[in-house]
């Protein structure tokens, strides 16, 4: 998870659409890639400079900028210049902590949503924001680090494997949602797993470690949910909404991303459903402990505390105590004991307890 | 229920309509069943290829296509390009996760449902998803598994019972979500009475493996909901948004299969209420327990603590004790002991621990 | 409540509207009876044979067809060909534990709802469902069992009282719904006052009878609530649908109805928050008991524990423990131990346990 | 409250609007107080008989009829004779433990709600039901029982105070609206007292009156919120619903009036979070109890059982115990006994138990 | 939080729109300030009498009168009139404990919000209301007390920053509402940091102090909440209800407004969340530490009451009890003694006690 959604406040004040970057900043150069495709032709280009990527505008063929980095406002701010970006867009770009939404413009549609991966010792679900703008002609992507997700597509384009090749702008925006909406899945899948293990974990064992890591998986899962809750929402207003970029032959293909993100929501849902069993498990877990224990105390003293009783009555110094003189009176004490031993352990197994 | 809604994930980034089947494979050939009748005339075709239940697109009489068996993904291919399906629909006949939807279609309706049964242990409820295409002339249903669910509609058609043959595909159509759902009633039938038998175990026995019982249930009941929930709203919208393939006629059925769904519904909440309050009694019965183990603790120590002090008193060795003298101390100690165990004892009886 | 909802699964597979009784079977002949009237004449007639009620189709007086009893299916079978209705209709009529409802037919209205009583014993609240078919000018009324609720209204036809006589086939249904409406208050004051006394009883004893019993109030209250909400809908969805065999003078009179349905319902819920409150109170109890146990337990060992120490030191045999041989030495041992005493008893009065 | 809702299904069978008073019946006269005033005149007439109000509908004037008690049924019929009430109005006007409603006539708007105070005690909210019919030119208010709560207001219309004067009888209705739900903050903000005491009452002692406390606040809660609710949902009607007695001028009054319950539902509800949070502090204290009691028994037993221990070895009567003939033997265990008791403190200490 | 929600039952009786300060009266005089721009000039007033803000009303640059201090009815009274301001109007202005609203009158549209701020010691959530009034030319702003919240804002108009120099009124108000909505940041985010220091405090501390800041924590969150809610609906409502003094360009401006509402109450549901799993590692703890006092009772216990049992079965004083005579009777019984303690541990051991 974004774990400054803090520096939020730090904007108070300023005007909006001023362009601040919130997020962990980084120094590396920004990364702009442009594909440049038709049913007939295909171009891909590293741009160096944020300006080789504007003359794609106005192309009539498919382009599609991608925007790795997000810490150069600079150059975000020239890109929104030219292709003619509302600042309130821009500012939405750079927020990284953005909740997923769709909105409207006049000539251009605009989807921020967040991407989730694992962080690398697995524990952490992590994500990332990013932002597509879908244009007459163009669409723009801003990744907030370089990543490889949008490889496979890239890859399609090149070798026209499917039908990207053949249709246009708006299909394309609809595989770069597809796509972070697959990786949704692998993640719900690897906390599944986890909250599987945990479940047999707890069966067992209840100590502290096992109570912060039902607390643990119970906030990533509010995170997901609170990213997958809004996306669901803009998917279905792109779908019933129609703009005239997307094509109707493509909202059937956002149906079906949006059935996705359905469930994608359904199977968190019953991984909280789960979480909540597990806790009940560890409470119950916990108070099967205590009555174990004091299960165990009881059977020790209701056992050994009316022995003491009789060797303590028979440690007495009265001088007149008949049995003390009788000859097998310590052996007939023993007996005694045993009896109450015998009848306590058939109490207890009565009881069940044994 | 399905174990492996995990797989989603292994589609991540693959083309939309990509036929990959989502589930166990098995090794079977699919098996090709049609039934082709109108008032009139009736035949049963087992085909051998898939080729077979091709001619059938345009005859006048209503056919009923039956393929039992997915894991030939490239004969369901056939079958979907010759009838015309659209690939995200063969995607969802595959995916056999998919929560039940109804989806338009200009030339066709297609319906995924979930049917339920019990695993042969009767412990667990397995899902098998049924997917069904009705065309204007034809229905195509899909199964994961051969089953003789729809056997008796085969036997209602073949001898001319009730009204089948008078009536067209959406009739058929309806007949079969009308199987499914009564299927239903079976099963949640079967968990009301595990939920009962339970329910008076609880009231006896609070063990480990009663509480693992709760909870596996509630998981069940959870997943039955799932699939429920969603097909009822799936056939509240085929009944009110008209489709030309369903006459005036049907709607008034397809009600009343939306009616009994909101039944199954309303037992499903009722039994997750009753396992609601079988966890209470769970936890008040190990309470209970806990209460018990203290209040024989308690009865033991209070009785003999006392005694055994009296006792000590008189086992000291101090050189002037005069009780210890006396003639009958030892009888008169025993006597104040017996007093002390009575008072006790009338004690625990006015709190009613005895 | 209706014990067998079960028996639904029977039905698996039979073609719809297939008259199959679901509910206890009984062996008495079903019993028919005619009420035909207008404000100038009054007719009241026994049916021996269920044709004889055929002819009240088309008079213009008001006609009242009252059925007890639902085994003899091929009676009502009869009924409702020669009335025609709907099979689905004598389905519903015939499943005792169908859910409220209100459905339009092109020539009549169909109502079922559900009637509550107590048990002879007063313990279980039983319901009895009551269906009711309104046509042009008749109504129909299908009830389980022969019972005397709709006498009341059979009288004031018979005598003229109130302005029944003077209205039509609408207002005469509105009455037969108010009264099983008001039947329903009769029930919930009747669990009010067993609420009440369980919350008296659950302040002074909080024993597993007394969970039970709570477990049980609240089962009644979910089946009595399953069945006022849908109800509750129906008459709102006649109130504000017009129908034209409801007059739009009658309409106000089925808004009290509505009115009087939500304040059943509110009192049910306030019912329900009683009930939770009482369980609150249980549990609380069950744990003060606990508490107190602990106390008398801590109070006797905390006294008697220090003091038997005290007597086991004066007990060890050294040679030389010069207390022994002083000559108050046994006294003053006691004057200590009346010293402890009094401490802790001082102790326990400032913490307030005694 | 109102403590007799019961006496509600003595009127099963009874014909609608039949009189019947639902409520504590009390043998005093009713009063009827009339008031008459335009921006000139004033008059206040207290008539002896009920027939001397009726002149007044249709008087050009503003006319408020104020009808204090409710028993005489047979009065309150002619006024609604007189007036032209519906006689489900006067049913529900004599029904006092209605839920607030507004209804609109032909003629005429009703407005059922209800009034709360504290018993004298001030330990119970108390209600009365207040009914409120609007005419052209005329307001009948029923009361259950004299009160001053609307003197204000005619103290302000005798003394020409505010506008009231020169506004028409929707502005009259808006006022004792107005005036009843000014007095809801009254009741809101005693039980916000009531609530904070019991808050600070509950971190010092947790007794089984506290929990009782706690219980019956919540139910006086609850009550109110039933009033409030549909008074809040009855008021948002009237100020919607556009009805011809009511001036567009009045409307914005309305909404202040709504906005008003809006606020006096938030409190209630703050109020009930209140009371869940000090139920929360009361088990936390029970339990933290619970602990306290636990640790004293734990810290006696674990010191000095170990002790009794030592001491019961040296009682032993072995012949050959060396330990009991050295010089100092006795002195070294008793060194040893505080070293244990030392040792045990430390640990304690260590565990802050002590 | 405004303390004195209270004293509202003080104006029951009043004439609607009487002018009462409801909040804490202070003595200083009120301030007001006049702020007149447009793209070419800027003058900035400190009035000296409240008639001195009356002659910007017609003015056709852009007027911003800012008072501080509510106390002083009459001068407040004036303005209202001058304005052409409702009585209901100036009412909410002067009840400071109003929830956020919108309200459109005809020339003017009425928005009260609550400004939060941190009391000194940064315990306490304090409010302030702020109420905003947008006309034609003029918008005026009603602060309680004197504050710097707006002096940034005052700072851009001075200086000519971003755009709010080119634009009109509604901008100047959507200006003053996102600057009052970022300070909402502000608190979330100190409230998120005091939340996560609790949760770590609990980790290892579960005291009463604990638990009652955890509802301190939870009615400030409370609190806010019933701020930020209806706001969001004004907001809402603002951006949706086209208004004629609202321009279409800043209608987006407003929707910004609005997400970042959407997010402040996200952030306080999260907050609340995280409250209720601290309560749960509370609870949690305070039983684990139960469970680990009775598990230290326990192990002393069961050691040491055999022990004693050993040692007193050899304190009796039978003439004929073999064992004492033995030579290494003693040293075998000290044997005896160890080789419990070792089963004893061994046992704890493989209950992963010790």
């Amino acid at each position: 998870m974004n774990e400054n959604p803090k520096s939020l406040s730090k904007k108070a004040g300023l005007s909006p659409g001023a362009l601040v970057h919130i997020g962990t900043r980084k120094t590396n150069k920004i990364k702009v890639t442009v594909i440049d495709y038709n049913e007939a032709k295909f171009s891909e280009v590293n741009c160096k400079t944020i300006e080789e990527c504007f003359p794609y505008k106005d192309s009539s063929s498919v382009s599609w900028i991608n925007i790795d980095g997000l810490h150069d406002t600079e150059a975000i701010g020239k890109i929104g210049q030219h292709y003619g970006l509302h600042p309130l867009l821009l500012e939405d770009v750079l927020n990284t902590s953005h909740r997923p939404k769709v909105e409207e413009f006049d000539d251009y549609l605009f989807l921020a949503l967040q991407m989730f991966g694992l962080s690398k010792d697995g524990k952490y679900v992590v994500s990332e924001q990013i932002s597509l703008v879908l244009g007459k002609n163009w669409v723009i992507s801003f990744q907030e680090q370089e990543g490889d997700i949008f490889d496979i597509i890239r890859q399609r384009i090149k070798e026209k494997k499917g039908n990207i090749r053949h249709k246009g702008t708006d299909y394309l925006l609809y595989r770069l949602i597809d796509t972070v909406v697959d990786n949704y899945f692998f993640v719900t899948e690897h906390l599944t797993d986890v909250i599987e293990k945990l479940e047999e974990k707890v069966m067992n064992n209840q100590d502290k470690e096992t109570l912060q890591e039902i607390q643990h998986l119970k906030k990533q899962l509010v995170n997901l949910r609170k990213s997958v809750m809004p996306l669901r929402e803009a998917v279905s207003s792109l779908q019933k909404d129609v703009h005239e970029f997307i094509k109707p032959d493509t909202i059937r293909y956002l149906r079906d991303v949006y059935e996705h993100l359905i469930q994608v929501n359904e199977t968190i849902d019953s991984e909280r459903d789960t979480l909540a069993s597990i806790m009940e498990l560890y409470l119950s877990g916990v108070s099967n402990k205590m009555n174990q224990i004091m299960k165990i105390l009881t059977i020790i003293a209701t056992i050994f505390i009316p022995l003491t009783f009789i060797a303590g009555v028979y440690g007495m110094n009265f001088d007149n105590m008949p049995e003390l003189h009788w000859k097998y009176g310590y052996f007939a004490v023993w007996g005694v004991m045993f009896a109450v031993i015998f009848i306590m352990i058939m109490f207890f197994k009565r009881k069940r307890w044994l």
